[in-house]
């Protein structure tokens, strides 16, 4: 191999932590675009937190548990002990041929934030901020390592007859952080005025320019999060992933319109952003592996079950502000199904085990998830009480509200109607301007 | 050519097509600050639809008609057929040297959707939304393609004797976008209230945080609009186009500026960005011939000319609320011509070409959108009617407001504000809050 | 030096190059997110217009400046003429092995500029428009170029026995920001209302979804800031420093977050968001130098730094809207001094020079500015109108509003909640919708 090779390679994997990373800010403008206004400060806070959070464990010891190497190579579990050091030639092609030690570390660290991510729009609105960040520490440093490393570290599903395919996580990130946002939302759940009297209430997100900035980021953070799980810059087969994940969210957007329009006969715009969003999910499995037609049909489908998967989950009362039970559970499962139905991998022994993946991985991650927010909640709550729940979580939290000039929330608002103007002119310039 | 270089030359693509993929973000941050809240769920629908609407069908037919290769080199008309497909040695550098074939369709194809998005601001906030999806189909699927595959695709304006430069489509993509918004707006007419009793008002656009933000993601974009089409990583070339570009963009603002401020003695935010974009679709079609002064000059006149663009277009009462044509169709013709007055091209020869080039494109573009809008027109209508219109879009067509619990539209507002208290406490938590 | 390498080498900085401009878009969101919604066009408007103005004094003289080379090689000062042409072989590794003269300019020049973003949030809210654009020509065409040579040009900095040490600019950019605020803020003095009776109002930002969207940028731009300072894609130096940059971020939030919270009792998402960007400043001097351990504690103690320099501000009334001051100066401060305590130039010379360094830089460009900001101050005042203030200035340097349909300024809400519903229906479209 040579030196240029390696740092080309080393650059492509840079560029694509850069994508992963802005991730991030997709989740967090997503996120905060479809809840209401007075919870908005409470979920871009949890979402300023994870990345910091997300790479301080993993350099603690997640990346250990994840890719224990030769301390068990294998197997259920290993540990290659606590921090990160520079192994012997970690800095050249000696450690791998697409990327350093520094940048496997950081692609991987960020990749570890995403799980946890998922997780807060779902549990949004209600849940307890402290709780919220303990639950992510630990599901983000030991859930996710440890069952990541199932597959990824060279664990028992990559060592199968026919070993498990999980291209870049459609279940190893996506249905990880899915299963986690079930049990919280199970243990928690529906938010007030959610459910009432036998009728789901919508409960619009406060701004669709936000919710759409962060699809876009998501699409764009995309194209890291798959064309990376390349590992190097191989032009054939990172181009190739980068336009199977295009068609794949293209096809997810039509899926999800023609579904949402010919229930509802109307064009519903975060319909047809979380069908964006489900047809990147269901090809990241098998990115890989597709052709053309595949990719569409994938993302087709994807993008029908979205919008099926957020009926089915208000019917079972299942209360999720954003969606992300849809996106990342049910279109995570359906990624990970289309390697054994679909591509290069088709066939019935890959359809099994893909099933033995999903079901290993997901009872795995959805015990560890319920058995800690069992033990929050039974500890310290993980709910909100009423009044601040409606008076939003911001104010009680944060102290802060989002748009302080603009929207100040109800009570505030119903204060100021009260007042005579008198009363306005006394008050401080920032909360009368 | 080494392995190595080709390698490198197809991460500079991929990381170009990243660039021209966020453009769609530009623009759907940008259309939507420029429209009013009451509309700005459409453009978002508008804005999320056209990437994956443009890629569908760049892969369905746009890619074959604009590269028909052997099927027909040159002259006006090729197509190789339906669908894509890997052709022999398409992930080598048999296929070109400066990136694979999955890398070529993708830039290709994000290139495709910019030219549809340009329409979707100027016809905002009165066309159907139905209407212009399929306007958008046919025009990214015929139009488009056709007409770039005059030039790109070695067609009779690149057989010239003196052959039509454009170097990234200030012509191609921006003017042909540009006359297929000036053939909408013809047939649609004003917005309600924007030529009353002989004047122009003002309806200004609702979040200048939200068209900021636009701008600076499409000079972002820019990078590798221009940078990409270079077609390989080439150092010299590369970082040339990048600071022409740069240049171009800077001069944009400050000539917007002057002369906006000398008309309107006020410092007009929405000037200085449109002068940024004035100075980026100015450079495009010689950015890579142009000189540091050039570039500056070929800016200044651009920011300039979006100023008094505005003006005109509105003493001439063709209402452009995002001011599309100003940036996109004037300046693209500027910046074609530009590449015959300045440069290592300028000559009276290749004057006659870029004029030769400018006549037959935009003859050929406005005939072809005009007589799709005029024939939508004849068959569903392409206006939305007059409640519609006043009670803005979103609420008829998604039945959604962009910010639900921060700006319900003034009906709304009217019935709460004649409600009583008590009336307002009985409100469902996500109407009232 | 193989041409393959100096290709990639050229692809990274100009991915950097890519990563160094959209901080300003960071800088225009967060600036924009921490002011009242009255004054969000004014800082936008400034904020777009400090790229063109940094580029083009760049292109005039600035880059000249700064980089002298032959001209005068070391010293105070050194000057090799106006505007910029390319040099012999300046398009080839002959130029230099990391980049081609144009990359070397832009890359440069978009550096440059940030120096200036930095001063807009600190005066934002009560500065004359006209004046600040003047100060930021002058600064960033004088100041900082002359500052910069010092170090980076080969001046007497680098020439110290021990020579200073300064990576990405922690002293260089960020400290010179930081002074050029600080002679701003002193000359102007605080806002009208938030130094009352002895007592700090707080005068909250109008948007959290801003300044949040503003950080995620401004962190995703670092990596080009101080990635790309490493001047060539080095795989071992640019994944450290990668690495180095991102757990100091991660350190920063968590160090914000804990002596916020026990002071407050409050989960303050400004602070964390604040805390993010100290950590950044903080590792930027030595984000070469450091291993993982100094890299978290250097980011740790400037998350703590910046909330008591909030406090430290407010205490003194010197009044910086978006906590500038404590970001860029004070930690910009305590990453240059890391380098002398941490890492692997540690030591008590070091430490001397670095003090040298800070003490000579600070002197300079906190008196340079000084005088600046005083002369400008006597010519034409730098302080808008009461009314103005109290106004915002918006409506009058730039007759708009930032949100015209959502929430225009409390006079004309006022009008509108004194006229009747009649006349509510006469108004124009623009206006009542």
């Amino acid at each position: 191999m040579s030196q240029e090779l390696f740092v080309v390679n080393n650059v492509w994997m840079m560029v694509s932590i850069f994508l992963v990373f802005i991730m991030h800010l997709g989740f967090a403008t997503l996120e905060s675009g479809l809840v209401r206004s007075k919870n908005t400060v409470n979920i871009l806070f949890k979402n300023s937190m994870i990345p910091p959070i997300g790479l301080l464990t993993y350099a603690l010891w997640g990346f250990s548990l994840m890719y224990p190497g030769e301390a068990f190579a294998g197997g259920f579990f290993g540990f290659s002990g606590f921090g990160i050091s520079l192994p012997e030639g970690g800095e050249t092609s000696a450690y791998n041929e697409g990327y350093t030690f520094w940048t496997d570390f950081l692609f991987q660290g960020m990749f570890a934030a995403t799980a946890a991510t998922i997780v807060s729009g779902a549990v949004a609105e209600r849940v307890k901020l402290g709780t919220y960040i303990i639950f992510s520490i630990i599901f983000v440093g030991a859930c996710y390592p440890i069952v990541g490393m199932w597959k990824w570290g060279g664990g028992f599903l990559d060592t199968l007859e026919t070993p498990f395919y999980d291209f870049a996580g459609s279940t190893l990130v996506h249905s990880v952080g899915g299963w986690g946002a079930l049990a919280g939302i199970i243990l928690l759940g529906p938010r007030i005025g959610k459910y009432v009297g036998g009728k789901t209430k919508p409960i619009p997100g406060h701004s669709m320019p936000l919710a759409t900035i962060g699809v876009f980021i998501l699409w764009l953070g995309w194209f890291g999060f798959n064309g990376g799980s390349v590992l190097s810059a191989d032009p054939g087969a990172v181009s190739r992933v980068l336009v199977m994940t295009s068609l794949a969210a293209a096809a997810g957007a039509l899926g999800a319109f023609f579904v949402s329009y010919s229930l509802f006969k109307s064009s519903d715009l975060t319909m047809v952003l979380n069908g964006i969003l489900a047809g990147l999910v269901g090809i990241t499995a098998g990115a890989d592996q597709m052709s053309v037609v595949d990719s569409a049909v994938i993302g087709l489908v994807a993008g029908a079950l979205v919008v099926l998967g957020v009926l089915l989950f208000d019917k079972l009362k299942i209360d999720d502000p954003v969606g992300a039970l849809s996106v990342h559970l049910i279109c995570g499962i359906w990624g990970t199904l289309a390697v054994g139905l679909f591509g290069e991998l088709a066939g019935v022994d890959q359809l099994i085990s893909q099933l033995t993946g999903i079901g290993v991985v997901g009872a795995f991650s959805f015990v560890f998830a319920f058995a800690v927010w069992f033990a929050l909640k039974s500890i310290s709550g993980i709910r909100v009480s009423e009044t601040e729940e409606i008076d939003g979580l911001d104010m009680h939290e944060h102290k802060m509200h989002a748009y302080p000039d603009i929207n100040a929330p109800a009570n505030e608002v119903t204060r100021l109607e009260n007042s005579t103007v008198e009363d306005k002119k006394k008050m401080p310039a920032n909360v009368a301007n």
